[in-house]
């Protein structure tokens, strides 16, 4: 059976060509004075020896659990930076115990009901793609930890194609949910860049959002109901296509990072795959010019599927631009109708603020122009990963949402102070980019990326000292820590500024209710 | 100062025409077999003699504080058919103790001091405009009742005109915060029947919807982040325009119907005034057939502002139709280009269905026509309780959302029911009609209207006999017990088994942290 990697994004047998290798390295070495990078190797599993397992399962939950090397190493970490560098330091100091593969719902009473009466830590591990090191064991405080994955909770079980929506388990990947949906014409479209491996009950606990840039972009907006089993036990809303009915229960679970329970299953909404589309990539002289575009866009209600504004360096790294433009990537979609009319008033929308499209038309040069070559780009980027930590070089990217009026402040602040502190850091060259994920009438999700060359012994550090400048300036300029990456462990300092303190109060109250026991995934939200 | 009527609708000099009392006996006489009704005249404040208030507000409330008759009569009741009648029927046993108008938050503070100290329950009045019986004060558990009126907090604050955003204070009437944003060229166009008189902290305590049929319905989708005061102090939530980090504070607060605190202000979405608009008035032969046509505009996107059927015997009821045919009053508005080109697409999915357009293109023609007139009756209908209440004439709604799937079983099961029910129960003539108030890609949100003739002296008890067997079939069938009215203490008895229990454990742990002697609007939601 094909393994994921223990170090990073995708599978054993998924890595980088020597051809990337090749690109990777005429890129970064000439940029960062590097003659020649002295990669380290990836870790393998022969080199791990992981502290014994400190809890050991009743023998009714031995089928269901596991505590071999490779299944603890693999649950050690999610993928974020920070999980890459741990990794490559051969630093698997704080695996999950065990790690448990429930079958049934009853499974999971079960391994909480042990868990609570043990002391034991409950990590939910969705598709393990945490980039915020939102999926491993606390350091301490319990008498040992269980790593719960859903692999098992993998099938889109009912369809209703009236309503054009689907009950579906919390384990299943993207790629398999899209795959099960498939044959009957169907696709929910939530597509971000970790949805091959992510699993749909990931995506409801930490509230992610995709490939649609307007309207319905988080899953909160998807979800008919959600059914979660919590050490109490089971909460399940009424399926329902809208409802004013008190608070929702869907948004207590909705954002809960697996800190109240265990997403079994959900009613979501699907789509008729588009049979029409139109598309257009518009270039900018200036990353503000553009946002005003797509605000215009935004405001007059067009709705498209994809908005997103990428900044001239951002498009030049990715190999589609020359560093002097910003690029928008225009696209409308429909299962009912031609959309050319739509795509043609947001065009307009861009003229006014003079932006040109680029003359591709068709479909073959789309792939093979601006868009296409930014799109591969995304498409390779969890990969390239594997090349840069070995070397040493810091790659990060951080996300959050900010209304019209203040973008153009923040933007340029967050920018400076983020490249200053990796400057500072490093002592070297950096580069800040910019793209927007998601466009709402009132304001942007704007997507940060960085870049510098740390040093191999302290790594960790230097991340952690650049994070914290980038993320306290957006939280002092009134960002959002997060727009769709969730909280996790690494955003928690900013989350826990941005939240109201009663509130976190209020949810702390109850979270005591739902898990009195204090089990489900430690240092996640509050605590 | 004009003032509300202490027994129905609207102030106390907008009362019905002499015309439409005409018109009113010429419709119900026949109906019921009634040859001439003998109208009880509504209650006038010298008929009330209100219980002694059972708490005296400390001197340095008083200020802000009322016993006066006329508060303490209007303050009892919202505009509910079991206010109405118990207000015609003199009913004024339970009123508030005291009325409180708060100038500033401090207000609010020291309001719930008082009340937490002295075991006073404090229910938030809003606008008064509720039809579930959600702004009365509880019978027993509490030593006195205070009404707590926002009217003092009735500004819009603050405006961003670049992110299309205001800062609105909770006690503003939503006749007010439209006459203050349209200066500016704006408007927020949540308009529901209520909101003349009903307020913008009141939408949010109750997730009210209103005037767009699809996309962004409720008021949960538009604001950007509330501050509300607790008895145990602030939570003011972030403004942004979308977020993904935890478990959203808002939507706490949002549907919390007064049980955790009150709404002093929010930042909310607003738009520019529309410019452009297309509209039509189609008619179908079935009411289903009707609902599979707005089923295929849902699905398209073609988002519509206005997309409400209404079947054959409420377009008759209205005026507006001869009893045949259903009609589709669909509407698209824009302030940034001419939309007719959505229309055309939308009234392609009507010809689909069989729908044909009634061939009235011009404005005054339209305001005329049928769309106008079931407009104008749609306006004046809350007056009519006016009429009715004295007649004995029972005339309620109720309203829901149910999946596409489950639509025709669930709309014919509810509409015998509750026809049935309504024969039963007095013995008469009945009738049930049915529209559309919102539409989502996965199902509508059908509100039911019914009507009898019942008896003056248990009017009480025959209204809860038919609200029973009505609320229970669509408890049974899957709808929820409520789209955009709220709980209240009508609903309660569905909520409470529509919820799911752990969830209301959990709410109730929360509340206690913010609430923790209980006075917050007891009965609402929880407890």
């Amino acid at each position: 059976m094909r393994r994921r990697k223990i170090y990073g994004w995708g599978y054993e047998d998924e890595i980088l060509t020597a051809e990337e290798n090749q690109e990777l390295e005429a890129k970064w070495g000439p940029y960062f004075g590097v003659d020649q990078f002295e990669p380290r190797p990836a870790p393998t599993l022969d080199e791990i020896e992981l502290r014994k397992p400190r809890v050991t399962p009743p023998g009714s939950l031995s089928s269901i659990c596991s505590t071999e090397l490779y299944d603890r190493a693999f649950h050690s970490y999610g993928t974020s930076l920070r999980d890459s560098i741990r990794a490559f330091q051969r630093d698997f100091t704080n695996p999950p115990d065990v790690v448990a593969y429930p079958n049934t719902e009853n499974d999971i009473h079960a391994l909480m009901d042990w868990c609570g009466d043990e002391s034991i830590a409950l990590t939910p591990f969705g598709g393990g793609t945490s980039v915020v090191d939102g999926v491993e064991p606390p350091k301490d405080g319990y008498k040992g930890s269980l790593s719960l994955d859903m692999a098992n909770f993998n099938k889109v079980v009912e369809i209703d194609e009236t309503s054009l929506a689907a009950r579906i388990q919390g384990g299943i990947k993207g790629l398999d949910l899209e795959a099960q949906l498939k044959p009957h014409g169907l696709t929910m479209r939530h597509y971000m860049q970790s949805y091959a491996l992510s699993t749909f009950g990931g995506w409801i606990a930490t509230r992610s959002s995709g490939h649609f840039a307007t309207v319905y972009t988080h899953i909160d907006d998807m979800v008919e109901n959600i059914r979660t089993v919590t050490p109490e036990g089971v909460i399940e809303s009424r399926r329902l296509p809208g409802s004013g009915a008190g608070p929702s229960p869907d948004r207590m679970i909705l954002g809960s990072e697996g800190s109240l329970g265990i997403i079994t299953e959900a009613w979501t909404r699907v789509h008729r795959r588009p049979t029409h589309r139109a598309s257009a990539s518009v270039l900018f002289d200036d990353f503000y010019t553009a946002a005003e575009a797509v605000r215009t866009i935004s405001q007059a209600g067009l709705h498209p599927a994809n908005c997103r504004v990428v900044d001239e360096t951002e498009t030049q790294v990715a190999g589609a631009g020359d560093g002097t433009q910003s690029m928008l990537a225009l696209s409308f979609e429909s299962a009912h109708h031609p959309v050319d009319h739509w795509l043609t008033l947001a065009l307009e929308c861009c003229a006014d603020h003079g932006g040109h499209p680029i003359p591709e038309a068709d479909e073959t040069a789309r792939r093979g122009g601006a868009a296409g070559k930014y799109r591969n780009y995304f498409i390779r980027l969890p990969f390239h990963r594997d090349f840069m930590t070995p070397r040493a070089i810091l790659g990060e990217t951080f996300e959050t949402a900010i209304t019209w009026d203040r973008l153009p402040e923040f933007h340029a602040k967050v920018v400076a102070e983020t490249e200053a502190a990796v400057r500072d850091v490093t002592g070297g060259k950096a580069y800040v980019t910019c793209r927007f994920t998601h466009i709402y009438p009132d304001g942007p999700a704007p997507y940060f990326t960085w870049r510098g060359l740390g040093r191999w012994d302290s790594m960790l550090d230097q991340h952690a000292e650049i994070r914290k400048r980038a993320g306290d300036i957006v939280n002092e300029l009134g960002g959002t820590v997060t727009h769709h990456h969730a909280v996790g462990r690494l955003h928690r300092p900013w989350y826990d500024q941005q939240r109201p303190d009663l509130f976190a109060d209020a949810y702390t109250a109850a979270k005591q209710r739902l898990d009195p026991n204090g089990i489900m995934n430690p240092g996640m939200i509050v605590g």
